[in-house]
């Protein structure tokens, strides 16, 4: 268990800190891998994030996020481009791992999900080539269908997959086990990941019964129904041994509480349940 | 389109009326098919109910609900039986053109929704012997993956139909639109459940955006992103061209209207969008 990395989505200090508190945080707790989000990287600046990256040795498991391609003129999905590209650049500058992709879903007005999906694997396909040329590799995040309308119409393991083999290096996923945990097809999914060598990381926090909000009710590891030590089993049988990446929105629980109690409460239950 | 047919899921009139005060309200709008949930049918006798159906020669498309299998030890599962034996016999009298299951979910504090899933379909395999004699088809109701934990956790309609398969004759499926719209193996699935002959019943309403509550939220059709008339062609080319029946959990919006208002937007609705 010792080898076991636990890297801190920042997204779980939100309610408390920002990017260098939360690094000062993280490291008084023993955690030296982060995964911030690009508003929190641009309110210091991303020069004094980088710095405060390389200073402290930090790994980047992730950059939180690039995507949301779907857009209903022409001019709306070269926007989302141009932000995409921006996105490389800063995940480059960091050392990011991946740049974690939360892919978009219908662009209103419409309710073709399928045209949405299409746009996608084309807006994919459009940034694959500087993403490549930057040196990192692009995480797609299969979520929850319960996002499908308004977040992401990627929603499964498989249907991930399927984009990545279409669109080819580069390309992997994110497997949160928030968004997956319920698939019946789940344990196939994550092998088949595995064999595809394709899984980029892997966050974790549980889902609470009742769940009272559909974005921001997430739960700590320990409070919900998750397996969490199941599906990290499927995960490593797959090959994938990297970090475990905590993210949590919760903005009636824990983002109510002190930084330090967050984030001791993350290593208890990374060692208890993880 | 003159000889589609709308059939009334009583849940979407809960707010305003009983079971008889639904019927009478439907018949003032032209409306003979109904789907009631046994509570309705319980708080007004089910004798007076099949009285109500006799008179007015109502079709009763679906009885809502049996299922609720998984339970924490064997008595809580042998209860949760001759509950669903009860349902078949109300659904028989009522002849209802099938029983609606919603499986049930993790049984507390079980995480092992496998385990969950292995009680579902030995719960169902018990019960289908009775289900049979008594002539009431079973509708296994896949549920939207947000219920996994605590509703159903039979989650897209390849599963369902896996289990069918399993199971045997006297089971199919009831395909809600809410639960499946997201499926990117959607059209694949139901011409499965078509060339299966599995298709039991075909419920409609919406998805709204935002959702604003997992279970009480659904939309009025036309409100939301379902394509819902994509997803009646692909109904249709699977071949069945059976009722569509409305079912709307509207706690804040349509269970607080009259519901006069209710049914007249529900005709209306049917004509223009679904």
């Amino acid at each position: 268990m010792s080898d076991r990395v636990l890297s801190m989505n920042l997204a779980t200090t939100r309610g408390a800190w920002g990017f260098a508190e939360a690094v000062d945080g993280c490291l008084r707790h023993g955690i030296s891998a982060i995964s911030p989000w690009r508003d929190q990287v641009e309110a210091i600046g991303l020069r004094e994030a980088v710095r405060i990256v390389e200073t402290n040795r930090l790994r980047v498991t992730g950059l939180c996020r690039g995507g949301m391609f779907p857009a209903d003129s022409q001019a709306g999905r070269q926007k989302s481009l141009d932000d995409n590209r921006r996105a490389v650049d800063e995940a480059a500058a960091l050392h990011a791992d991946c740049l974690v992709l939360v892919v978009g879903g219908l662009p209103r007005p419409s309710k073709d999900i399928a045209e949405a999906r299409k746009m996608v694997a084309d807006g994919i396909a459009a940034m694959l080539p500087h993403a490549r040329a930057s040196g990192v590799p692009l995480a797609i995040e299969p979520l929850h269908p319960m996002y499908a309308a308004d977040r992401a119409c990627v929603n499964t393991l498989d249907q991930a997959l399927d984009l990545c083999e279409k669109l080819g290096e580069g390309v992997g996923v994110a497997i949160d086990v928030y968004h997956v945990w319920w698939d019946p097809r789940l344990k196939e999914a994550v092998a088949r990941a595995g064999r595809l060598n394709l899984i980029l990381a892997h966050h974790i926090c549980d889902w609470l019964v009742p769940t009272r909000d559909l974005l921001l009710d997430r739960g700590m590891m320990g409070d919900g129904v998750i397996d969490l030590r199941a599906i990290r089993g499927m995960i490593e049988t797959a090959g994938y041994f990297g970090p475990q990446e905590v993210e949590i929105f919760s903005r009636d629980d824990w983002w109510k509480r002190p930084g330090d109690e967050v984030v001791k409460t993350v290593v208890e239950r990374f060692n208890s349940f993880c």
